[in-house]
């Protein structure tokens, strides 16, 4: 067989343990050609390849990033892009695409499967909001990632009487916000789902002040909301570039609570770090079983479909219930948190 | 209410976690009482302990080891003190017990349990070896420290055109050494759960060495044992001392592959670094869960259960099932790797 | 003899090692009495303080922060306050003050070593920018954890193809910058020694591009200026609550950056995650080496004195010399590092 | 100029760092060409080499391990062979050679050197006992993996309550010992600089479960011994294989310990981890600059000598001197470690 593999989207810890793991499968055990596009769908659409032999994956395991690059492709231009694409797999003499990518390239996935292209997805985001996947590979890095800047950064909060707010990544959702505060012991979690009210989060901080307590740690997810009303918002303005000059709800939370609390309150921003680098061996393994097991469901012609986690056991779900909905935290991961507003 | 926790058995990071946890829930939210136990079933025999409030666990929660301590007791003299433990529980006016333990700590609970104590259990075993639940705490971190080493070692092994078996945890089951094998690409891995035909292990070695590579990894499980008849095992004799001197299956491999392969090899043994120490995000978090869960199964009056790991959910399992079957590699996942003998 | 123990000043990990290091020293083999004053200057001037015997110390060498709590004290208040610190020094019979501080702290040791107080300093600064010792302690922390979000910024940013600008902490120094931009092998380096020239920095990481290369990191000191005229360089404005908008070298650059290169740039402001958590074993040992000189002199009756690192041993300079020159980056090290402006 | 490198002796954390680091320099800044002989001496001696250019040196700079590989080679084969050298220094009209290596490659650049050979020599031992530099690459490494390792062992000693015994590397020296025990905070320290008197060990360790204590932590150069007389010392017998079953001052301490104090003794050897992976910053700084003024040595025609570091400057330094002296652990050192016998 002839299989083409391609990564899409944000940069995200375990994709090349992904390319690696369906080389090893597909070359060695199955007897298969792999081909990789380069930069997402964009090396598909203009078929831009390299040929993926053991060689070539040769010590990327470990490693962050993607080897094949990625790059967003607007939708629409993918649209129109569908029969150019099979005619690409065509001459290519593919069997098979397997694209490593988050909501958008599931969807892209999806919009080919629907033209007639066989594909079998892996997902892939730091976020781990996917609702048909117990967990995604990259989110584990991140939440580690996280997890030990809070652990740094809480000796000098408390050395300093300080309160620091943690903006982690998370626009839509708040996993690695509570999980890395759950694991840091933060002492408030704001998360998109569940807009905060201002003057009970001061409130909560206040508390531990109060009863004797040197310093706190916030972790806001970087899509947090006040609940309407609750506090003045700045739209940010706009600076000598015509750039905007305020962003980021970690800043705007240390000076609304600074101003409630006459605490020091300092903004920190964890930013790209959590994206890139080694990934964690929980990832890798993940990863190596994703793409081990997309290349047995190509070899089962079971098109259309993802690789997912339920339990201990890699399962196949649908593209289509795949891109479906999207995974929130609920209310009693909340609660086990001990420190949700 | 007031609730006892202890922890028994080998050293596993995320047992703070765990005690913290419940001290959080049980005392903040439920407004209970919390004592606990030292050096596990010894601390409840002899009714020896110390009363857990909210500063006595402050600051744990990244911290391997134990606080309460941990020591082994003889179920023939467990069985013995079922009388007196029901009796301190009388005295201490204890609701539940909350014993956090592996496989030696469960059947002990389960005993005490029979015998009429209050008890939720809370599994743990670096050795993720317990089939009901999906994962233990603590087996993250011994995969991540033995991933990290196995890292290291690579550039050792390809500089010096070496062979390193490496030895990691794992008496009975092979997770660990299937984990860290996968996550760090070792080029062999044998466990105990399919004892290995030396011949066949040294012919996979070779093979690499006659494909131009330079070095290779051999993970080893410290259980892990020839096929009958296919290696000569060393039952080891006697030093000066009267101990025994020549154990290890990584020394054996390193000798019997270096006679077949004409290439240095060497053993590494891991040994305890791989339970020590401060827990991963996600043995944090798992352990967090567990403890919290474990709360509400003793406000629930669930007695004679146990909290695991199902998917993303936590839910209650009878101590009886729980003590059952060991959590074995199945086949499955041995061709996952790709490198299992 | 009694000694009194104060941290002052910005967190730098370290601070408890020397603590500890004085406590043992003292205590153990003089036979001496330890007290520790809270936050810095203001415990003195309160005469605000505990007593330090081994077990105060258990555990603490490891750990970030600084148990005594530190804070800034306005110098002219300290100045007021030198009468009253000397009655304080006499009413607890105290033998020698051991400060741990930056340049602030030991000029004010200065002040009251200069006002009659036996005084022995230990510096430490994370930005390594006192002249009259090799290094201070706290540094080779924060070069390390920059160095390691560079590691992993370095595969986000080739996987995205793009510029990466990495904010570092050195106000005045771009000691950090510099080390950690060499040990992850940044593109170009910029800090407050050497106004850089916008246009050349630019044309620097477009040649990198035009070879073929697919992302830049460029490390800055968070002190890092255009030459003048170079760069509009946006003052900032204030927003709604009256604060500054907009400020920070990286966010500029990566502006600035994203014009001329057509590029994405993207800033990465690494901030207090460099200088909490856990000290490298480098760090602990200059630390503990400075607490046991530092005894040694207040029983040698050296005040007026600080410890520094001179090769390889720990020598005595006077407080007056410590605080006269700020060690800036000289131009053979800049070379050396084959990157900077 | 053309400049040839090569790698010899035990693997070192910065190897590939000073190779990278000789290429930029050459390369870029002087417009040299560099080639770089495979697996040390032997490839000089057998003109076996590759072209090192940019490309060729991309990315190894945070990789353990040596590029260009390493072995061992008799000092009489390379005796013999300096003829043969420089026939083929000659032959690729060299201008220069620059050996990386410890002890004995210092020694072979002598040899090579005093017949006429064009030589730079660059430093490397993880053991850190060459005497006219202050650090060598690689220690620094060795000394975080080993003092990682302690901090891990430490909260499983004290759960179980148990003396561990680790074994770091040192056979002749015991920087690494003194270095990650005083990191880390062990108990006891026993270097092979200073036989300790098994009696005396074992006091001090018991006087400390004697202050209530739960555990303890010696830290066991490899090459530590007895003082005679003190302690049975198992010479070792031979396995079935002829191996010798028995060695190691771990194994042998935890005996000689547990039957001393009654307390449960264990050993951990952490063996080869140390010298293999990621170099830290420090590490991947002074290596860089060392290979940075090894080339600058070769454009000065500085030959016969070799890169040393002297406070915060890089110095040259006679090979002649280099190999005179082993630097061992001075009595002022170990008094600073307060904790060895």
């Amino acid at each position: 067989m002839r299989i083409g593999v391609l990564t899409s989207g944000g940069d995200c810890p375990g994709l090349n343990a992904v390319i690696r793991s369906v080389v090893h499968r597909a070359v060695v055990d199955h007897g298969d050609e792999v081909i990789g596009f380069r930069d997402g769908w964009r090396g598909l659409l203009e078929c831009d390849y390299l040929k993926l032999d053991l060689d070539a994956v040769s010590g990327i395991l470990a490693r962050g990033g993607t080897m094949l690059g990625s790059s967003r492709v607007q939708p629409a231009h993918l649209r129109d892009g569908v029969e150019r694409a099979k005619g690409h797999v065509a001459d290519l003499g593919l069997d098979a695409i397997i694209p490593i990518g988050g909501e958008g390239t599931l969807k892209a996935a999806r919009l080919l499967s629907d033209g007639g292209l066989p594909i079998v997805g892996v997902p892939k985001t730091i976020d781990n909001d996917i609702a048909v996947t117990d967990v995604t590979f990259g989110f584990d890095t991140a939440v580690g990632v996280a997890t030990e800047a809070l652990d740094r950064l809480k000796t000098t909060a408390e050395s300093h009487q300080r309160v620091l707010i943690v903006e982690v990544m998370g626009r839509h959702t708040g996993w690695i916000a509570l999980h890395s505060g759950m694991a840091a012991g933060a002492h408030a979690i704001v998360v998109p789902e569940r807009p905060f009210d201002i003057e009970e989060l001061a409130a909560r901080v206040g508390e531990r002040f109060e009863a004797g307590k040197r310093f706190a740690i916030v972790v806001a997810a970087e899509g947090a909301k006040p609940r309407e009303g609750s506090m003045a918002y700045d739209e940010g303005g706009k600076d000598i570039y015509g750039h905007e000059r305020f962003a980021g709800i970690a800043r705007q939370l240390s000076i609304e609570l600074e101003q409630r609390l006459g605490k020091e309150a300092r903004p920190v921003i964890l930013g790209h770090v959590q994206r890139g680098g080694t990934p964690t061996a929980y990832d890798r393994v993940l990863a190596t079983r994703f793409g081990w097991h997309a290349v047995e469901a190509v070899h089962r012609g079971e098109f259309g479909m993802m690789t997912a986690l339920r339990g201990t056991d890699i399962v196949m779900v649908s593209l289509a219930e795949a891109v479906e909905t999207l995974k929130t935290v609920p209310d009693e991961r909340y609660a086990e948190a001990e420190c949700v507003l």
